[in-house]
């Protein structure tokens, strides 16, 4: 039976010394081990009623687009700051070094519309929580956050559940 | 019926003068728009064999993502530069003002592979250019681009079936 792990790579020192990065590049190449995250992450959505997936650019963009897809949702791209044109609100977040912005499109939401978060992986949790905070100021019902991978020793996925927020990924890595 | 060129905002002028942008944003958010656009280009690909499906970062990656899943197929990002980790080639292309250069991670693609390249737009073709020839230094067999949006008066389309790939569009503008 094929393991998700197995299509993860390990990239040491990226992008500096001490990261061990997690590529997902290889899962998405698989066909099946693409397709079985996405089932996967599709059969986990249990919430009722949802109107949208919104996913973070740019990998979550892969997996939010393609699970938007499989559940007949639409699908709201949560971009780099810049990337969207028309009427934005912003949310700045601490990277280690600086910050990073990240902008969705007020006039392509309606308040009330019940939202799944999706990314392709969740560490200290920044930009996810970012994500998260744009989202409520849109006044949207965030049912849930679904990640492809967890780095829970990080703390990013605690810090979404003390918001109030359902987790769920499909592979969780210790270290 | 539904018109997919009902959520495509157009914005004047942006991101400089003189050039009348296409967003895709409201489409995407429109749940039905959304899924017909997908059901289109799924119902388009007649291609027998195919392998996996290219996406330009990162609107391309919106579709093209959610068209690979809807055909069980993997998916191989085209990336901005230094956004891949692993082993890459890269690819330049002029803008307007400048450069720009895409990514291809060399490690997760086969020689012989069957590809379709999928972008939300194309405009002058720089992009789809520069992703065609990734794909094809990699050895792997094109074996069509497929776009939600054709500006064919800027040359885009045609420069592309000059390289011999079929080219598919669920929305053109003629200006």
């Amino acid at each position: 039976m094929l393991k998700l792990e197995d299509h993860i790579r390990l990239i040491p020192d990226y992008p500096k010394p001490g990261i061990q990065f997690r590529d997902i590049t290889p899962l998405l190449a698989n066909r099946v081990a693409f397709n079985i995250a996405i089932d996967k992450i599709v059969s986990e959505v249990t919430h009722e009623g949802l109107d949208a997936v919104a996913g973070i650019d740019a990998r979550g963009f892969i997996f939010g687009a393609a699970v938007a897809s499989a559940l007949g949702l639409g699908f709201i791209p949560i971009r780099k700051s810049g990337k969207l044109p028309g009427n934005v609100i912003s949310e700045s977040y601490d990277l280690e070094y600086g910050q990073d912005t990240l902008e969705i499109s007020i006039d392509d939401v309606e308040a009330g519309q019940r939202v799944l978060l999706i990314d392709d992986l969740i560490a200290t949790g920044g930009t996810a929580l970012a994500a998260l905070k744009l989202l409520k100021r849109c006044e949207l019902d965030v049912v849930g956050a679904s990640f492809v991978v967890d780095l829970p020793s990080l703390g990013g996925s605690k810090k979404i559940i003390e918001q109030g927020t359902a987790v769920s990924s499909l592979i969780s890595y210790a270290d």
